[in-house]
C-alpha cells in the first residue's frame, strides 16, 4: 500500500534532485538549508539560493506536517460542514519552489506538488506549474505547455484541457484583470477513481514534479545570455510587484500558511529579493511591454 | 444640519492644504491629479508626488462614491444580518494618505478620515494616523503620540487610550508578530452619543485630519538631512517590503477597495516604489535594527 511516508520520502528526494540540478544550472550560487519543527506537529526543510548567476532569489521548500485541524479550517478544506469525519487529524506533505532569476529576459517559475491525508479514506492529491515571464515569448510558452500536455496526455486525455483551464483561473491577478504569467497547470483534491488508482495520481504527481527540471533548464538556458537595458530591468521589477500582490492577495497556500502560523520566512521565501511599483504605469503603444500585457489573458491555447 | 456634502467639501480642501504643505516640506516634486468615476456612483481625485528632495512616492487620496451595498457587504460592515435597514444605500467620503520618503531615516506615515452614511440616523466617522520609521527614534515617538495626545483630549479623555490601543492592535504584522511601526491614533463607527454630537464627531475628525501637516513637517525637518549608509538604505527597503505585506495581507481598507472594484491604482498607491525581502534576514546584536525591531511591541506608552 501506498502510505504517506513513501509520499514524503519521495518528495524529499525530489527536493534534492531538484537543488543539485538548480545549482547546476546557476552555476555560482548555493543552496542554504533551515530544518524547521512546527509546534503541532511535523516540520520541514526550507533551501534557499540567493545572488547567483542565474537566480536572484528561489526557494524548494519540502514540509510533511501533521496534527489536528479546527473545524473551522476543516469546514474551508473540505467546503462543506456536514462532513462527518471520525477525526481531524491531517497530514499534509509537499514540495513548493518558486525561482526568481536576475535576468528579466528568464521567466519565474513556480512548481508545488501535495500530498493531504484525513484519514485512510480521505487523502487527495495536488500540484501545479506555472511560468511567470517579465516578456512572455511565445516559443518558450508553447515549449512549456506542450511539455506538460505531453506529461498530461500521458495520465488522461482530459488532464492538460482541465489543469490548464484551472491554472488560468487560479492564477490570476482579478485587480489587475491580468494573468499572472503564461500559465500552466493546477490541479487539487486528485482522488482516487475508477480511472485512476491512488498509485496512478502518485504517478501523475512524480512526473509534474520531474518536468521541472528539464523544462526550466531548458528555458534558462534559451535566455540567460541575452542582454536587457535598464528599463526592461525595471518592467521586470514592476512585474514582480504584480507577483507580490498575486502571493499576498489571492495564493491560498500563503493565506493557509500565514494564518495556521506556518514558518513565515518558509512561505514568504515566494517573494522577489525586489519589486517596483509605479504609480498608473501604463506600456507605449507598440512596446514588448504592451505585447506582453496582451498575452496575460485566460484562455490562451499555447499548443496550438 | 451637517450633511454628507459639507463632509466630503471639507475633505476636498483638506487634500489640497495638505498637498501644498508637502509640495513645499519636499521642495521639488509636484503632485500629479488624476480623476476617476466609479461606475456603481460616485468617484474621487487621486494626487500622486514621486521622485522629490524628500518623497519618494506619496499619494493623496480623495474619494466620495455611493451607490448600493449587496447584503453580504453590508452584513460584512455592520457585523450582524438581523439590522432591519430600509435600504442598503450607502455615501462614503475621506482622504487618505501614505507618503514613503527617500531617507530611512525619515519615516513612512499614513493618515485617513472618512464618512460612511447609510442612512439619515445611521452614519459614523472613522480614521487614523501611525507612524513607520525604518530606525525607531523614541524622541520623533514621543513627539508624535504627545500631539495626537492633545489633539484627542480636546474632545474626549479617553479618545488617546482608546485609540491608541485600537492602532496598536489593528497596525498589527500577526504573521510577524511586529506593530508595522510605531503606531499612532485609530478609530471607527464613531456615532453620536450623549458626549459627542455628530457636530463635535467632525469636529475631532477634522482636528485629526489637520494635525497631520504641522506633525510630519516636523518629523521630516528633524531628520531629512541625516546622512545615511548604503546599509541603512537596505534596511529601509526590507522594512518597506513589511509594509507590502500589512497593506496586501491585513489592511481593511485596500481588502474593501480590491473586493468592491475600487480603482486599483488609487487602493495601491499606498504601497512603495521599491521594496525587498532578504530570506531570514536577522539583525546583528546590539545594532540600530535590533534595537528598532524591539520598538515594533504593542502597548509601548510613548506619552510616558
Amino acid at each position: 500500500m501506498l502510505t504517506k511516508e513513501t509520499i514524503s520520502e519521495y518528495f524529499i528526494a525530489l527536493q534534492n534532485n531538484i537543488c543539485t540540478a538548480i545549482e547546476k544550472a546557476d552555476g555560482k550560487a548555493k543552496f542554504v538549508t533551515d530544518k524547521w519543527e512546527r509546534k503541532g506537529g511535523g516540520g520541514g526543510t526550507s533551501r534557499v539560493i540567493q545572488d547567483g548567476n542565474v537566480i536572484e532569489k528561489g526557494g524548494v521548500n519540502f514540509s510533511a506536517v501533521h496534527g489536528t485541524l479546527s473545524e473551522t479550517i476543516l469546514s474551508q478544506i473540505l467546503g462543506t460542514t456536514n462532513h462527518k469525519l471520525p477525526t481531524t487529524n491531517f497530514y499534509a506533505t509537499g514540495v513548493s519552489i518558486v525561482i526568481h532569476p536576475q535576468s528579466p529576459m528568464v521567466p519565474i517559475i513556480h512548481m508545488n506538488v501535495r500530498y493531504f491525508e484525513i484519514s485512510e479514506n480521505e487523502f487527495w492529491f495536488g500540484g501545479g506549474i506555472d511560468l511567470t515571464p517579465a516578456y512572455v515569448v511565445p516559443d518558450d510558452a508553447k515549449y512549456f505547455h506542450s511539455s506538460l500536455k505531453k506529461v498530461c496526455d500521458k495520465f488522461d486525455a482530459n488532464y492538460y484541457t482541465e489543469f490548464k483551464k484551472w491554472a488560468d483561473d487560479y492564477f490570476f491577478i482579478k485587480h489587475r484583470n491580468e494573468t499572472r504569467g503564461v500559465g500552466g497547470i493546477f490541479f487539487d483534491k486528485l482522488k482516487p477513481s475508477a480511472k485512476h488508482s491512488k498509485e496512478n495520481l502518485f504517478e501523475f504527481v512524480k512526473a509534474v514534479g520531474e518536468t521541472f527540471v528539464p523544462v526550466y533548464t531548458e528555458i534558462i538556458s534559451r535566455n540567460k545570455n541575452l542582454a536587457f537595458t535598464e528599463k526592461e530591468k525595471e518592467w521586470q521589477l514592476l512585474r514582480r510587484g504584480r507577483y507580490v500582490e498575486f502571493n499576498l492577495v489571492y495564493d491560498k497556500g500563503t493565506k493557509f500558511g500565514l494564518e495556521t502560523d506556518g514558518r513565515t520566512e518558509s512561505i514568504l521565501m515566494s517573494l522577489p529579493k525586489n519589486a517596483s511599483w509605479f504609480y498608473n504605469f501604463s506600456p507605449q503603444k507598440g512596446s514588448k511591454e504592451e505585447q506582453t500585457l496582451a498575452f496575460l489573458k485566460k484562455e490562451i491555447n499555447w499548443c496550438a
